[in-house]
């Protein structure tokens, strides 16, 4: 279902011939309308794709009437003539819908530097036109997988009856803002674009923007949101809004599940903090050790290593005031050992680790994985 | 040789039991004078062991006497109790030396989180302080080794014959400011502390703070610099500089070739920048992207992820000016792709990775390490 379950999408994945293996490596999304109204939210990494420099222009006219997604190439450090292969994309994209450049968001994801084969590409597109369907969202979400092991998909019912549906692709160079990620979210509500990008912004904020498997951020990361407003339902903005970031954070934990090598999915927890901002800040640090992600790989509750990240933040608090929980247990207080270090039992998949800053009432969550044999081999051996 | 190279030092390395195993542990290195003057650099982590938070009183009265160092534990998080335990173990050398407390540096590595076995350090104290001699320093250099494979030693002589040595241990948690090490440093000239510790910032800003093999800094870090006066040379302020400079390089040299798992010496030099503060900081980002430590493992000459880590920092550049080469082939030149990939040999263990950022005439140059399936291993196996 993923894209095409709310009304008025229709979407297909094929095989391009842009990898090669003869996977699917080419997808397209289309919304039939009535309304067009679409946000985006990019990636703020200062070396941006072509794709994505493209693309911001054509969200910040409020209107999209598709999204061209390839894998097996990012289009990113490709210069000008990178641009180009971007803009004949859309142009070709644009003419075999009969519309306009200016509405054609285009995603690319893969290795970065080297230039997109067009001579596939573009025929492709004739071909993915051709195939458009009201079933082809799961192909679409297979199309623009790289090293993910499963398509990410995900879709929910909103009150009143409008659908929110969505699709997603990353599993390295997860790290704020954004992840290593395409993520395309279509609904049928009638929701104009001013409210679509607030949502999106506030939505993207506290979940796929709190996921950091490896510190890395990508040239290429692009979250579109699309409404056709097909079911004629206007929602109420504060369930709208939950909805959206329910379905965000669906496919953010589908991309942490599945990333690169992981054995262990790592919530840290960040309670007592004097702001919002320094839980966050807290979180990113701790769910960037290296250190501590072999630790929890190895399921050794290494407490030290989680003090040490917190130390180097600028974060407000005291050494002699903080805690430190790992699954439940209290394994460090006050900024020394606390609860025996052996009731904490590691074994399970999921690891919260909640640091107390004693500092103030707020608190964020940052996702992470653990760093294992399997993610250097992945990386070491893949060029991507 | 090594802190017993000068004129005027004593050192003892032993096994006091504090390791389990009966490697040696505990090490005591002496300035018999007749100067004391003392400086000292500690991590800039706010969770500050124990040692650091006694030993930087110490050292700002100018004047050290002694430097007594234990592996096995970092009394690092481990409260009030853990300070009382460097205070007695200062007192306990202070007593064996007819000194005062107030001019004993006391250093810890090991675990962070568990108290120190005092019943077997204090009396090791004492050993150590029986076997002190002008031979012990390579002893003394064993003794404070963890994870380090090798000891750590080196020493030159200046002009007008005085003497530099040092020793130090680090394998792990490298990262500014410091990386996870202890450094004792020594020397015969006569030299005063206000000058030693001008002499030994600066030295450290440009050695071991620009070692960053994991990013994760520890709550540790110590670098000691004892000048005895015993030669009667009064270095050339400059040549002096040099000297001890060129033995922290030295020594920084040796931590990162025998860094933890690593199979790789990774240069980052970074030039054309508009300040050395911006070379820096793109050095550090781009020796902390775990993609690109594992694309140099794989000997993968993936400059698309050298990129993708300038483009997250602030420094000052244009995406489409930036030149990269790896090993002298510049495969990236513009934002885009340059010579050919193919030609860049990444066989041998020494890497040097150029980021031209074409905003200016500074430089600086970061060093860090492959990331590899052994370092994982030996941080998720071994509790440290």
């Amino acid at each position: 279902m993923s894209v095409t379950a709310p009304l008025g999408f229709r979407a297909a994945g094929i095989a391009a011939g842009i990898k090669t293996g003869g996977a699917r490596d080419l997808a397209l999304v289309v919304n039939d309308g009535p309304s067009r109204a679409a946000a985006g939210v990019f990636t703020r990494n200062r070396v941006k794709a072509a794709p994505v420099v493209w693309s911001e222009q054509v969200v910040k006219g409020g209107k999209v009437r598709a999204a061209i997604l390839n894998s097996g190439g990012a289009n990113a450090c490709t210069g000008h003539p990178g641009f180009q292969d971007t803009h004949v994309t859309a142009e070709k994209t644009a003419e075999v819908l009969e519309e306009s450049a200016g509405q054609i968001v285009v995603c690319s994801t893969g290795l970065i530097g080297e230039r997109l084969p067009m001579d596939a590409l573009l025929p492709g597109v004739v071909t993915a036109a051709s195939q458009l369907s009201r079933d082809g969202g799961l192909a679409a979400a297979d199309a623009i997988r790289t090293t993910d092991t499963v398509s990410k998909i995900s879709f929910k019912r909103g009150e009143g009856g409008y659908m929110v549906g969505g699709m997603a692709k990353g599993a390295g160079m997860l790290a704020p803002a954004l992840a290593t990620m395409l993520c395309v979210i279509t609904t049928d509500a009638d929701v104009p674009a001013d409210q679509l990008d607030a949502v999106l912004r506030r939505a993207v904020a506290v979940t796929f923007d709190r996921l950091d498997t490896d510190g890395c951020m990508s040239t290429n990361d692009t979250v579109l949101l699309m409404a056709s407003g097909a079911s004629g339902v206007v929602p109420d903005p504060a369930e709208f809004e939950k909805r959206i970031t329910g379905l965000c954070a669906d496919l953010a934990r589908q991309l942490l599940v599945d990333a690169e090598g992981a054995t262990k999915a790592i919530a840290i927890e960040v309670v007592g903090a004097a702001s919002e901002e320094d839980a966050v800040t807290v979180g990113r640090s701790v769910a960037r050790s290296n250190l501590l992600k072999c630790a929890i790989h190895g399921e050794d509750p290494n407490w030290g290593r989680v003090l040490s990240a917190v130390g180097v933040t600028d974060a407000e608090f005291e050494p002699d005031r903080l805690n430190v929980a790992i699954n439940g247990v209290w394994i460090c207080r006050g900024g020394a050992a606390g609860d025996d270090r052996d009731k904490v039992d590691l074994r399970p998949r999921d690891v919260t680790i909640t640091v107390d800053l004693s500092a103030g009432p707020h608190a964020a969550t940052i996702h992470t994985t653990d760093l294992t044999a399997a993610y250097v081999h992945e990386n070491s051996a893949y060029s991507s």
